[in-house]
């Protein structure tokens, strides 16, 4: 069956789910769960500069369900889960518990991403047709999101773990289609350097090659010099690539392939699942276009075993990040532990 | 005795403590800790144009003690703690695991501040007397810190609560003098409309009503229409004060009653006691000062009973919080909680 192969499916209270590649019908007694009411604005932060979301209906949202009861799970005779089909590959889906909709005045869209219908493993462990494929469903949600109307920034990213706040266990990520450029998207894409800043990063990690993990097929991975957390990941392409449609598949499989080694290695480092956010940083939505260098950037949120790093009131309060690590160290140790 | 009594000593290691009021000099067996070797540094972070601190040393800090260890109390016969007395009021001492260290290149400087030498209570419970001594406390500081050579910025806060990363339970705050404007301060300080924007803002909660908390003796507490956690709290002077000693010492005794309300109704919203930040936005120190307008910022961490609100994808992957809560409820429900 092509990658490319997704079937639309509208449920009752109007959101979308995309099944990607071969599935099967949910069952007969299927009953699709409809989105509570909710309160839903932007709000703008003067002291800060920045939006704020404020979706007030989230409180009532599923919270570390059974594995019985998994919403990501595919449906079965008693259990409905979000995805209405007693088989699928991978799904995509408008959360039912969203951080913003598209209605105006919060006006994004949030979508839920299941890596496939395996309720056990992670992104780490995906086998390599799902990761490939992983990637065309991506690049599909960026190409179709992007070109929405009043959608200025993609943001496609992974909370992992209960450390994070992950409330579900099931391998997913999810979607921000923002109707603004973020503030931390904004900062990377406004131009303050002839040429591209990311560029620019890249080729100074290679040159100095101490904190490169990985460069190959046109990816580098590498603990940034400046890392705010103690084992920050950033994954680049080494060429000049806007955003994932850029990119070949060929591309793609070494940019996810690169990835995963990275999250294998981090469940690894204190041979325990390693919580961690993945974040993908690419040009903007809409116009004008900022110009863009895609690149991921991982923040996994231990800094020892059992040890977590906390945002607290130098980060929070003052915007200073305080590492207890040195950037060339962690490399060391995550090189140490790279397959 | 008189509130701004500083007894000065220099630990064998080089760091100052400071003891305020009356204290007893510590037992004779008194041996002072010493600061462990460690690597400091400061790293731009080219992608985020910030600071970001690496203090290698810190990861072998105290975690946690049993109670009978605890580094803040008085010292006594067979425990030398970090305060070289038997009792104390208040006491002040230079982190023995700072983010930063005097010297090059860091170049800035962590404070200690001990609240009191009880070890029960905290913040929301000192007595009065310890309360208004404390404001005094911060105060001298702020202008101690603020007059050092190449210090930009002085910052108060508290952490409270292991769930933001405390490592010791006696009631404490801290205090970095940052050898820079850090992102946070430098985004408010940067002027962007005529006159004062937190003047403005005050304004505009006392004219809405709906969100103010206290307002009393010159001090104005509210809930931010823009909060970003689900119970953050500002606590501003109404009128324009640059900092701390801008206040007589009354405007300061009715600013930390202020703020002690404010803890006391956390601790009773979801009765238990709650974890938060604490920031004290001030004016810069150091040539040019950047115009402030004094105000302290509370982030309580916790969404409702048990559950904690995270910084997840969102949040550090984009910068967009999201907030649970429309500010207008949560001031109701810490309105029905304040004393």
């Amino acid at each position: 069956m092509p990658r490319a192969v997704r079937t639309d499916i509208v449920q009752p209270d109007g959101r979308h789910v995309y099944l990607y590649g071969a599935y099967a019908p949910p069952p007969a007694d299927y009953q699709a769960p409809s989105m509570p009411n909710g309160t839903y604005q932007r709000r703008w932060n003067p002291l800060r500069r920045e939006w704020v979301l404020v979706a007030a209906s989230r409180q009532g949202r599923t919270f570390l369900p059974e594995r019985t009861d998994c919403p990501l799970c595919p449906s079965r005779p008693g259990h409905s889960s979000e995805i209405p089909a007693s088989h699928f590959e991978a799904a995509v889906f408008e959360n039912r518990f969203p951080a913003m909709v598209p209605a105006r005045p919060a006006g994004g869209l949030c979508e839920v991403v299941v890596y496939t219908d395996e309720h056990e493993g992670s992104f780490a462990t995906l086998p390599a047709d799902r990761l490939a494929q992983l990637a065309e469903v991506w690049t599909d949600r960026y190409r179709d999101l992007s070109s929405r109307r009043g959608i200025r920034y993609v943001f496609i990213f992974e909370n992992r773990g209960e450390q994070v706040g992950v409330t579900l266990h099931h391998p997913h990520g999810q979607i921000y289609a923002y109707p603004f450029i973020p503030p931390v998207a904004a900062g990377e894409l406004r131009r303050q350097t002839p040429g591209c800043l990311q560029c620019r990063l890249v080729a100074d990690e290679l040159k100095g090659r101490r904190r490169i993990l990985i460069n190959a097929s046109g990816i580098v991975a590498y603990v940034p010099g400046y890392a705010r957390w103690p084992y920050e990941v950033h994954v680049a392409t080494r060429a000049h690539r806007e955003a994932l449609p850029s990119l070949t598949p060929a591309g793609r499989r070494a940019l996810v392939s690169a990835m995963q080694r990275i999250a294998r290695a981090y469940d690894r480092l204190f041979q325990v699942p390693m919580p961690y956010m993945m974040a993908m940083h690419q040009a903007s939505a809409g116009r004008p276009v900022a110009q863009g260098h895609l690149h991921v950037e991982f923040y996994p949120v231990l800094r020892d075993q059992g040890k977590l790093k906390y945002l607290a009131g130098s980060e929070s309060g003052a915007g200073v990040f305080i590492n207890d690590t040195l950037a060339e160290e962690s490399a060391d140790r995550l090189r140490a532990v790279l397959d």
